[in-house]
């Protein structure tokens, strides 16, 4: 085992118990060659177990840079995973970095370098010295097989942390933290330090104007944290309890905040899009929908059939960029483009019934408006957009007008006119 | 100006004159909400000015941790970028971590409430007191004017560093990267330090195909080196010449290059992707564009009308997801539907022809093809797209299996057709 006394490890006082941090090593994710998922991939999962990531620290392929960044993070957080440099090649230095931070040795692990042998011959092909680097592992951390490729990932307890190092690949990244990370950091946490959450998705309402409501009712309070995020058309509004808190700990307050926030809330559910709620609507309702686009250009139709199983109900569209298309495929009549402008409430419910009544779905849904940055006047400046639906019982019509450039305007007329859609699907005011 | 004594800045010791850092602020950066995309776009610009992205630090809305992070920076770096937390609410912390760590207040600038004024006029609003909070900066700081949104950025020269402030959504990230940072860097840099570059970006060449080819016949060298950057069906190939080097001094490796990769490469302009090329192309030849579309749904239509000025060019098109509109809007013959599946060459070409027809345009383009995760079978598989084009002249048709799940088979799809049609206007074989 170890030859030279062991030094102290870096850090040993006390951390937040459910701070994890990420060292991510990699000169591929600082020259803008690799974009890095790994914070998402392993922020996404922690808050099930009470955890949070709590910083990411991305470093090139740089000894004593990479034993910098641990030995900062192992003196923050109870637990850190360090990706990427456990390859075979002279720049993968994670290994040697971190046993100098410990003033270990670098051994080959026997077991390690049997499955590495294995792996290899099961392809025909015999374990190159250059391969064979991978079953190298700091002398005393503990081996974690590799499901998904050849080096495994590693692991120390050490002052009340744990430590992993993973292999960088995305593929292996996630299968180590899937087969070992979570496990071992869910238990290492237990049920005490978990943060209930809730979410509200709103659409239609300005982020300021979100905190403002709620901040004059004085919400929220009694430890309760609130975050929001913001994407064009949409504000999430999020509720986080004290550590350790039941998901009942919420409930007074979620009611308050739902009652405050009332309809313009489409989603509690994280991981829903306003499409996935249209679609679970139409589906719910066995109705089916065609979409008219214009200044959209094809954007509804994307963000409709990113949601697996659309084919269900999703018939498809017209995109009518050209004024033709709006009377030729939509039967929108001549006379009300030149009368009202091809912007207009009239034109936008006219396709919405046309495309409604082409493609005999159930519900029709149409925008037409000015994305600029040309095309706008004083009337009717850049961002004005008319939006449509059309259905058994007649229709409903909505003006908005957007900001910013081309792409903001078409992602919020796209979102607000989904949600002309699921307004109208559960009769509420448009 | 500053009531207190100002303190000792951060850091003065001597730092790498081309090390930059990014600090990131935002929960939703760390529990998975949101893919930080900033270090790639931050550091595949700074090469070009001799600079690099030596450490990307991600932190939550937390004042004590962004200001430990910022100081850490300042520390290391003769640069630093911190984005995020300049919005009007209560979870946006920025100014306040850095006003304590430098020990100075935060005010009010005149200019920046102006123009916050004059675009709030400009939609007709008056500006609320929690929006008037943008308006903030930490004294002493010079305000940078944002041309793609309501918070300006903030830029401090001190012990030799330059620190600068940006907000976090991703166009303004970027708007004041172009507009004022990187301008600022370049010049602390100088020309000694910039690094000239040429950028191939290429269609249907799979990366490793790239790297090898380039490896195999020794380029490049003389001190260049090239990077890498992929994206579903692009991969962007840059080469980067010694530092202070003239532009001329990649003439020659750069004509190697580009005898090399031929007509893959789609343009060797940083700022255009598929769909400006295929639009110039249109342009040039007065012709027009239709689109038929299937498993893409409309982000074909969605890519080129993101294009300014593409009315000029792109008429519209057909979303055809059901078979019946393939049938009554395309004009496909059911029996070929049929015969050989909704899922190939003989209905790609068809919708192809159809489109052309139904819009009058020069140019009709169609994608068919199974996005997933449903929808497979051993003949077909999840990812096998046909994707066809017609004009006067006839038309072409071509095969392509794609990988991963449905957006991103939809993303390399409408690529791939965007390239097809790319490829037909030139002449080019498919």
């Amino acid at each position: 085992m170890a030859t030279a006394p062991e030094p102290a490890p870096p850090a040993r006082g006390a951390v937040p118990p459910d701070a994890v941090e990420l060292v991510c090593t990699g000169d591929e994710l600082l020259n803008g060659r690799t974009l890095n998922r790994h914070g998402q991939t392993l922020g996404a999962r922690l808050p099930a177990l009470g955890l949070r990531l709590a910083r990411e620290t991305i470093v090139p392929d740089d000894a004593a840079a990479i034993e910098d960044a641990v030995r900062a993070a192992l003196a923050r957080a109870s637990a850190v995973v360090v990706s990427g440099g456990l390859g075979p090649t002279t720049d993968d230095l994670t290994r040697e970095a971190v046993a100098h931070l410990f003033g270990r040795r670098i051994v080959t692990d026997a077991g390690a370098l049997e499955a590495l042998e294995r792996r290899y011959a099961g392809w025909g092909r015999t374990l190159s010295e250059l391969s064979r680097r991978q079953a190298r592992v700091v002398e005393g951390f503990t081996v974690l097989p590799n499901s998904a490729g050849a080096a495994p990932g590693q692991r120390l307890e050490t002052g009340g942390r744990a430590l992993f190092l993973l292999p960088g690949p995305p593929r292996e990244f996630l299968a180590l933290l899937e087969d070992h990370v979570l496990p071992i950091l869910g238990q290492r946490a237990g049920a005490g330090r978990r943060r209930p959450q809730r979410v509200f998705r709103t659409c239609g309402l300005p982020e300021s104007n979100a905190a403002q409501a709620l901040e004059g009712i004085g919400l929220p309070g009694g430890g309760i944290d609130v975050a929001y995020c913001a994407a064009p058309g949409r504000v999430d509004v999020r509720l986080l309890g004290p550590p350790g808190a039941a998901d009942a700990a919420l409930d007074a307050t979620a009611a308050r905040v739902r009652a405050l926030l009332g309809d313009v809330v489409f989603t509690e559910d994280d991981l829903e899009e306003m499409e996935h709620v249209v679609g679970r609507l139409l589906a719910a309702r066995g109705a089916t929908l065609a979409v008219a686009e214009s200044c959209t250009g094809g954007l509804i139709g994307h963000r409709v059939t990113q949601v697996a199983g659309s084919s269900a109900w999703f018939l498809g569209g017209v995109v009518a960029y050209a004024n033709e298309s709006k009377t030729r495929d939509l039967g929108v009549d001549a006379g009300a483009i030149s009368a009202h402008g091809a912007v207009s409430e009239p034109v936008a419910r006219a396709m919405a019934a046309g495309v409604r009544a082409r493609f005999g779905a159930a519900c029709g849904l149409a925008v037409t408006g000015v994305a600029g940055p040309g095309g706008g006047t004083p009337e009717k400046p850049v961002g004005t957009v008319w939006m449509a639906v059309a259905d058994a019982a007649g229709g409903a019509a909505k003006l908005i007008r957007g900001l910013g450039e081309r792409s903001v305007i078409k992602d919020f007329a796209s979102g607000m006119a989904l949600d002309l859609l699921r307004r109208r699907l559960l009769g509420l005011t448009v």
